[in-house]
Order: structure tokens, then C-alpha cells, then sequence
């Protein structure tokens, strides 16, 4: 910092350069991120200075989480259900493993993921003495439930199923999972964190959410499929007693508890997120989420007619292949196994899925060998 | 969620007046977060879509970061310090926790704190299985630094002091915590979520950063004094490789490890606190603090008047008196001691406290016993 401050005018020049240097949203294949719905962002600056961390300063922010929670009960088939927001994906699985840690009374929990499970599983048990099982998956890179089954003693506090993964797109098997967890008494949560703005608006999608009656707790971002802005995330609760044994006492504050792992949090991305699940209704939701397929579908045919073939036929809309090289500008990714994966996000349209096959054709050699 | 969405006019009609349910900042006198600065607001928008979780995608706003970080290691003295951002205060306290308890192998691992200690400890410790031991305060509500060493045993693994406590607006003796610290080999970490952006800018302001030698880290929140939007904190180590035994694989992003606790997370935050700190510059915080430090002098000296004692001189812009009400619509707190509090943020102006000693004065009726 320096002694004298920069006037506005150059301030916002300097910053337009930086801001230039970041990679469009154009070219970007590769991120489950995208960009926000114009509802969102103009919401988000109403409620830019409202902290949900005193949610009694704000109760006119405060009643549109409660509605927003509310939704995600009628969407995932518990009107019942309570919940509670989040700054993304990471702190809703880390608050699951708070309450499943506490009130098992076990002395070394452990924990079952699928060898799919987002990154932010291997943090959150480091960080709390948790071991973390991983079961592996069949060959639609499902997680097997009957291995995971074998991985279950009696210090098992959590079952995680996840429903769209990070890198096939693909949902775990919740209803066998279910049944296993019900058997032995142990918590099933649904890392829904993509795919829970993206099954529910898909005709035949594979079950995920409360209607599986062993399933305990799910997560969604609406930050990612929800286009709301970041930070975004919601915990959804069968039963919001879980929440009890996450209580501190908030002393200064306008109430006198809280179980929220943050402080202070924006209401702003709250009310984004309200914004646009207001504004696209079920049907809009239905529509966005319908043209992603297609999309995804498209890719997968038009990549398949250069002979690149697909790895699986995903649940949600990540479309992966054997590994080959895409040309310059475009931004895409590869999973673990170095297969190449591309996200078809709101962003990703259907102009962009054909702009990038000519690319990709324009440079593709195929092997002769 | 409604089947049909909500045409746009009659979303922010609707909006609009949840909004207004919200208590103004113009009679919030409780809370450490106050209107974010315009640049903050505008830089927010210029960069509401950039996700830092995902770096290599946005080289431009991580950019921004770097230099924050720089800005911070420069006004805390220690120029070669390392760091990163988080969503806010608890988060950079969770991160502490997660590298001093792995650090030092500890297998039942305890931390000092004061008992003015925020209480996101509590969570933090809970969730780590970390013991917390709770120095007491001396009369002037400051950690008392030969009761700390007394807790001291070979599982301590942290002692946290703070600088600019949310109750009472007090700094714990650092330079004496900072020798019992270097002689046990123990790290300190010192919480300046408030204070960290006052401190530097008063004169003969007690001493908590890293030029005592035995300051390990700093916390401090730009969505407090540094008046950015939220949610905003950054997290400053002496020594950057603290972070390497944080660090997880993080498969199909840009980058291929990452040590931040949550995944997805903000870069128009990031960048509305650059845009504070390059506008306003070193002058032009100080000018913004000494303000606050005037407006919180003179509220005492009101309030005195009236014959409402101070609880205790603060070093800090947080105002604390003998329990006493305060008239609508005028929202202030109390702390664990029922003490009145008032925080003088940016946004409680001269006029302001005028207005309020005003409506005080007319309200109160002095004890006649």
C-alpha cells in the first residue's frame, strides 16, 4: 500500500487490465462455475452489505434464506426438511461431519466416500481426525455399495454418496446405499453440490435426494447449476435436530446461538440465489438445465464422429473422453485418469460446442498406428 | 419455488421490501461490518464472476491477492510474510489450528486463549478436538500473560492473543505472550480480524504485529476496517511453508494442489479490498481511523456527562459503558458482562453519535438511589 491513494479513474484502469488478463468465460470448458444470471447479480448488489452472521440486523435477508431452504425441502421431497446456508460445497461437508462426528459418541470415527469424492472430503477429515474409507467404483464409475458396505465398522459415522461428480458426472447408487446405511444406523449424506440443480429438472434421472428415507442430509451449490454468485451453498437436513450439537453461544451478537461454521456471511449471495430460482421458476430451471444436456449430448456425438470416444454416458452434464490434446484458446480439464473432461455450463452454449468441435477438428490428427 | 418464475419487475418490487426490513446502517451501533466503500462495491461488480479457487483460470484477479498479501506483509512489518485470503476471521483461525496442531505431532493438542477470545474458537476447537484453556483477563481486559504461561503444559500447540477485541476493543500483551511463546518453542498466532486495519494507523498504538519476533501469524478482516465487501479475510504467516502440510491434490482445476479450506471462493471480494486499500492508500486509512477514533472519544466523553462510566479506555473503536438501555430505533449490544457496547464504525459518523447522544440524553432518568 502505498503513503498516497490511487484517484478512482486509474484505480478502475489498472483494474480493467488485471481483470483482462483472467481467462473469458468464452473459452472456459473446464469449470463447474459459471456465469451468474443478470437476477442474481443485480439482487447481490442490493444485498451487498447485509451479514447473515447477525441475522437479526437483517430479517427482510434473513426471510429470503429461509424461503430459499424452504424451496430446496420442496425440491428434494421433504417440505419438511431444514437447512441452512453456506459459503460452497467444502463447509456444507465439513458441517456434516461435525454433527455425524458428535453424535456418534465414537471415539476414532471413520467415514465412507467413493473414490470419486470431491478433494474437500481428504481436508475435512485431515482437519478433524477422521478417517476417511474409500470404496471403489464399478465401471459406470459408480461406487460400489457392496464394497462399501465392507468397509463399515461400528467407529462408521457417515456414508457419502455423491450425486453428479466432480469428474464423470456420474450419481452413486443412493437407494443400495440407503439401504445399507439404514441397516447398520449410520448417516447417508448426499454430496449433491452439481447435480442437485441438475437431477431434479431431468425426466428418468437416477433417485439422490430425501425421497430415499435413509437419506440424512444433502448438499447443493447454487453457485454452480443454481447461477447464482459466489459463494454459494446449501445444506439441506432431514431432521434440523443435527444441527443442535453444531450450537456455540453468540454472545454481542442479535442472537444468542449459532451453529453456522462461518462468522460473518454474505447475505448477498443469499439473495442471488433467491433471485434466481424466483425468476426462473420450476419450468426455467427445467429449461436451462434441458439445454445443458442437449448440449452435453451434442458434444459427445460430434466428438465421437472424430473417433474420440466418450467414457461414460453421464447422469448430469460432464461429458468425458479418452485423453487427447484441444487447440489453444480453449480451457478444459482432466480427471485423475487423465481423461479429458469438459463442463457444459449455462455458459457453455450451443454456438460455443460447435465453435470448439470445428477447433478441436481443425487440429485433431488422429493416430495411425 | 413456483412452477412459473417471477418476471423481473416484480422479483425486485418484492425484493425491495425485504430489503427494507432490514435495520439501516444509520442506527446499527452493534456490529463490526459496516457499508463497504464505493470502490469496494465497484471492483466487486467488475470481478463478481472470478472464482480464486480455480487461479490458473484467472491469473488477473489472483494478481490481486498477491498484491493484498504484499500490502499486508509491508504494514505489518514483516515484508518476506506469506498468506493467503479467506471468507473471514474464522476461517483464517481455523487454518492456524489446522497447521500448529499438525505441525508439532501433538497427540492431545490444547491452545491459550483470553477469555475475550471470539468465539469461533470454540467451533474451531470442537470440530479439531483441540482442548481450549482460557486465560483470564486483567482489569483492563487484557489477557493475563503470566496466568497464560501457567496453562502452558507440552501439548499446547497455539497461544492466541488478539488485537482489538470484539468486546471491549483491547490488545493483549503481545510482546510479553510473544516471550513465553519463543521460550516454550510454541506458535503465536494473534487475531486482528478488527484490529489489524486500526492499529497501524494510530500513533503509540500497542505493539501485536510480526515486528515482536515471536508473532507467528496475523489475522485481519477487510470486511471490517478495511471496509470491502464480504466476505473478506486474509490470513499473514511469518513463514509461507506453515501451509505445506495443508496442502491436498486438487485433480482437474488449474492448479494441482491447493491449501485453501474451502474450494470455490470469491475473487470480486479479493478485488473489492484492493480497491480500498490502492484508493485510499496509507493517508487515507489513517484519515478513515483517526475519524472513528475521534467519533468513539467523544461518545465517552458523551455519554460520561451523562454519568454513564466507561468500562475501560479502548485501543481500539469499540466503546463499552455500565450496563444502561438505549432508546429505539437505535440497535447497540451488550457483552458476556452485560457491559453497553457500541462499535464506531466508518458508517457511525460525528452526526451520527450526535444524534444519538441526543436521543440518549433525552431518554435516560438517572438512578435517584
Amino acid at each position: 500500500m502505498d503513503a498516497d491513494g490511487l484517484p478512482a479513474d486509474e484505480l478502475f484502469c489498472y483494474l480493467t487490465g488485471r481483470r483482462n488478463e483472467d481467462i473469458p468465460y468464452t473459452h472456459i470448458l473446464s469449470s463447474m462455475c459459471t456465469i451468474p444470471h443478470p437476477v442474481a447479480v443485480k439482487a447481490h448488489n442490493q444485498f451487498m452489505d447485509t451479514n447473515l452472521g447477525d441475522p437479526g440486523l437483517f430479517p427482510g435477508t434473513a426471510s429470503l434464506e429461509d424461503h430459499l431452504i424452504r424451496w430446496c425441502a420442496d425440491l428434494f421431497q421433504a417440505p419438511g426438511a431444514g437447512g441452512c446456508t453456506t459459503s460452497g460445497g467444502t463447509e456444507s461437508n465439513i458441517q456434516v461431519l461435525r454433527f455425524t462426528k458428535s453424535v456418534n459418541g465414537i471415539k476414532k470415527p471413520n467415514i465412507i466416500v467413493p473414490a470419486s469424492a470431491h478433494f474437500s472430503f481428504e481436508k475435512a477429515c485431515g482437519m478433524m481426525d477422521i478417517e476417511m474409507r474409500i470404496a471403489p467404483l464399478d465401471d459406470q464409475y459408480r461406487m460400489d455399495h457392496e464394497a462399501a458396505a465392507g468397509l463399515i465398522d461400528r467407529n462408521t459415522c457417515c456414508i457419502v454418496a455423491v450425486a453428479g461428480t466432480t469428474e464423470y458426472g456420474m450419481t452413486d447408487p443412493v437407494p443400495a446405499l440407503g439401504k445399507i446405511a439404514g441397516q447398520e444406523g449410520i448417516h447417508l449424506h448426499v454430496d449433491a453440490a452439481f447435480g442437485g440443480f441438475v437431477l431434479p429438472f431431468i425426466d428418468d434421472a437416477p433417485a439422490f435426494d430425501f425421497s430415499i428415507p435413509e437419506v440424512g442430509s444433502i448438499s447443493v451449490d447454487p453457485h454452480k447449476m443454481g447461477m447464482s454468485t459466489i459463494p454459494s451453498g446449501v445444506l439441506m437436513v432431514r431432521d434440523d435436530h443435527c444441527f443442535n450439537n453444531l450450537l456455540v453461544e453468540t454472545p454481542y451478537l442479535t442472537t444468542k446461538q449459532a451453529y453456522s461454521l462461518t462468522g460473518t456471511r454474505p447475505g448477498a449471495s443469499v439473495a442471488g440465489a433467491y433471485a434466481v430460482m424466483a425468476h426462473l421458476g420450476k419450468k426455467g430451471m427445467k429449461a436451462m438445465v434441458t439445454g445443458c444436456m442437449e448440449n452435453t449430448r451434442r458434444l459427445i456425438e460430434g466428438m465421437e464422429a472424430f473417433g474420440i470416444s466418450r467414457r461414460v454416458t453421464p447422469d448430469v452434464n460432464v461429458a468425458t473422453f479418452e485423453h487427447v490434446e484441444v487447440p489453444k484458446p480453449w480451457v478444459v480439464s482432466y480427471t485423475r485418469n487423465q481423461d479429458l473432461r469438459i463442463v457444459c455450463m449455462p455458459h457453455v452454449t450451443r454456438d460455443c460446442i460447435e465453435s470448439f468441435l470445428v477447433d478441436f477438428g481443425e487440429s485433431y490428427v488422429p493416430h495411425t498406428d
